[in-house]
C-alpha cells in the first residue's frame, strides 16, 4: 500500500527548511525557471527521502511541491510523480552518507562543468569560502569537484555518479554537464552552506579565467 | 462603441499574474527603466490580448497600466494608447498560438541580439535550464533562438518575426536587436518559465565567449 | 536671514519621492558607500533646490539628510552644510532645465567614464533601454554621452559642465571621471527612468568591451 | 571569574549594529556560507571587543552569535568559542585604533587578494567610491591596500597584519589570500562603509583587468 498522505510521515521540519533554502537560493539567481531540485533524508532504515517535484518554483516551495520516496526511489507519499532526477539523490546518498542534497543550476556551475566535464573535474586550491567546506579546516587545502558527463539514462548516470564520489571521497560538490552542481551535507543548512560555498568558488574559478 | 472600461472584460486574474511577472523579472533587472511590454491573451475567438501600456514601471503595474486590444491593435479598453510594439505580440500570437507573451529588455539578451542578428539566430545547445523550455524532455536537444534586425517599421517587423517563427516552429524565444527578448508560453506562469531559462543562457553565452 | 527649518518649504513630495529613488537606486548597488547625490527643483523663481548633504545613506533617506540651496548654492533650509557638488547640480540646471537630478556611483559607469574621457564621451548606437530616454523616439538614434575630467576645483568642474552640456544639447547624462554617472529629469520620475538606462547602457558596453 | 552572559556587559546596542550591517552585506552577497567575521570595541580600557562566533550565519545574527574577548582574545562573555580569527581583528585595532572591524569575502576580494599577493598589495588610484574612504577628502588621491598571504599560525598571521598596518599608516582596508578583505572605522557605520568602498574598488580593479 502506497500513503499519498505527506502527514503521515514526520516532514513537516524538513520541508519548511528546504522552502527556506529554496528561498534563499532562489534570490541569489542559482535555481532560475523551475531549474535545480532538492531532498533530505527523513528516516534512515528504512531509507525515506523528501524530494521536491518536477518543475517546483523554488522561491514559493509549498507542501504539495514535495513528495517521499523510498530507497529505489518508489513512491511513498505525495501527490506527484517522482522525478527522474531523484536517481541522482540517492546514488549521492548512498556514496556519501549525505542526509540533504541541494541540486543547483546557475550561470557559473553550468560554465565551469561545461569546462571540466573532459578532464573529470576541477581543483580549487583557493577561494575564501574553501573554509566553509565541513572537515576542511586549514586554508592550505583543496577541494576536488568531480564533473561528469550528462546522459538521460538515469541508470547509468546515478552509478557514474556513486562511483565518482566512492572514488573521490570527501568532496562536498558533484558539477553534472548541462545541469549545474549538486551538494550535499550533514543536514539541510551545511548542505546550504556548501552551495553557498561552491558557487562562490565556481563565480571565482570563471572569472579567473577571462 | 469602444470599451473602456477595463471591469468589463474579464481580466483582473491576468493583470493580476502579469504584475507578479513583473515584480519578479525587475528583481533580475531585466526590465529597467520601464523597457519591456507584456501581455496575455483573455479571449481566443475574439481575440482580446490585455498589454501594458508603454512606459509603465514593470516593478509596479496596477490595472491603469493595462490595456486591452482586439487582433488588429485596436483599442478595446483602458485610458492609455496601445504601444506599437503590440503588433509584435500579435505576430507572435498569431505564428506561435502563445497565450502570454513577456519581451524584456536586459543587458545580456541585447548583447546577444547584438552578436547573433547577422547570422539570423544562435543555437544553444547545452546550459542547465535548457530543460526549463515546454516540449524540450530530453538534454541533448539544442534550442534555437532566431535573432532579427530592428526596425521602426513596425508593420514590416511584425511581418518579420510571424516569418521567423513560422519557419523554426517550436522555439520558444526571438530577440531582437537593439530591444532584447520576446519569450511566451502557454500561459503566464510557463512564459515567465521561458524568461528565466533563456535570460540564463544569454547570460552564459555572452560570459562563455569573453 | 536664513529659514533653517525644512517645514518653511515646500518640499516634503519631492523628498518622499528622492527618497524612493535612493531605495531603488541602493539595490541595484549604485550608490554604494554613501556615493551619490540627488536633487530636485521644489521652486523655479526664485530658484530653490533641495539636495541630499554630504554621507547620508541613500537607502534610507529621511527628512534631516535634505536641505535646501538657492541658485548660488547658499542655504536656504537645512541642518547640514552643502555639498560642494551642489555646484554641479546648478550647472546641469542652468544647461538643461532639469528639475531633477541624479548623480550615483556604479562599477560600470566609473569604468566607463576611466575609459572615454580622453575622447571627451561614447556614442551609445544600441541597446534596449536606449528607447527609455525621453525625445528618443525611434531605435536606429543614438545618444551622446559627455565624459569630463574630474578636478576638485569646483567652479572650473561645474563650468566644464555646464560648457559641456550647451554645446551637446539633448543628452540626458553625463560621465565625471572618478566620480561616475550624473542623470537628469523634467521630474524626479524621468531622471531615474534615464538612470536605469544609462546604467544599463554603461554595462553593456562595459562588458561588450572585455 | 569568567562572565559568560552578554547582558552583564553593555553590547546590545554594538551587537543590533553588527546584526544589521550582516543582512546588509550579506545581501551583497559578501558573507556568503557563513565566511566573514564582525567586530566591534564595546569597551578600551579594559578593552572588551564583541565578535561573532565562528560559522555564524551573518544573514540573521542573534544575540547567541556573539562573544566578547579581551585584548589577548581570551573569552569575557559568551557560550561560544572565540574564532581563532579575533587575532586578526585584535591586530588591527593594535595598529590603527579602530572601533569596528568587518571581514568580508567576496568573490572580487578573493580575485583581488589573489592577484596582488605577490606585489605586497594594490594601489587604487581612481573609482567613484574612493571619496567614501575617511581622511580621503580629495579626489586626486589614492589608496593603497596591502595584500598578505595568508597562514595558519595565526600568532604569525596578525603579527604580520599589525606590521603591515604599521607601515601603510592610514589605510583602510586589508587583503589577505584565500580569506578577503578586512576593513574597519572609527564605528559600525564607518566601517560598513569602507566595506562599500573597497569592494566597489575590488570590482572595477578586477573588471578592469579583463
Amino acid at each position: 500500500m502506497v500513503i499519498r498522505d505527506l502527514a503521515d510521515v514526520d516532514c513537516a521540519g524538513a520541508a519548511f527548511e528546504l522552502a527556506e533554502a529554496g528561498r534563499a537560493l532562489s534570490r541569489r539567481g542559482w535555481v532560475s525557471a523551475t531549474s535545480g531540485n532538492f531532498s533530505a533524508r527523513i528516516s534512515s532504515d528504512p531509507l525515506r527521502l523528501l524530494v521536491t517535484r518536477k518543475g517546483a518554483d523554488k522561491a514559493a516551495l509549498s507542501d504539495s511541491d514535495f513528495l517521499v520516496v523510498d530507497r529505489t526511489g518508489g513512491l511513498i507519499a505525495g501527490d506527484s510523480c517522482a522525478s527522474a532526477e531523484t536517481a541522482i539523490h540517492l546514488a549521492v546518498i548512498r556514496a556519501t552518507g549525505a542526509r540533504a542534497i541541494l541540486h543547483t543550476s546557475s550561470v557559473h556551475t553550468t560554465m565551469l562543468a561545461d569546462r571540466h566535464t573532459r578532464a573529470g573535474g576541477v581543483a580549487v586550491t583557493r577561494g575564501a569560502t574553501l573554509q566553509a567546506l565541513s572537515g576542511l579546516t586549514g586554508c592550505q587545502r583543496y577541494e576536488w569537484i568531480p564533473a561528469l558527463e550528462n546522459s538521460r539514462d538515469y541508470l547509468a548516470l546515478s552509478r557514474a555518479v556513486e562511483n565518482s564520489l566512492m572514488r573521490f571521497r570527501g568532496c562536498h560538490g558533484l558539477l553534472l554537464r548541462a545541469r549545474g552542481l549538486y551538494a550535499w551535507g550533514a543536514d539541510i543548512a551545511e548542505a546550504c552552506r556548501h552551495v553557498e560555498a561552491l558557487e562562490a568558488l565556481a563565480e571565482i574559478l570563471t572569472k579567473s579565467r577571462d
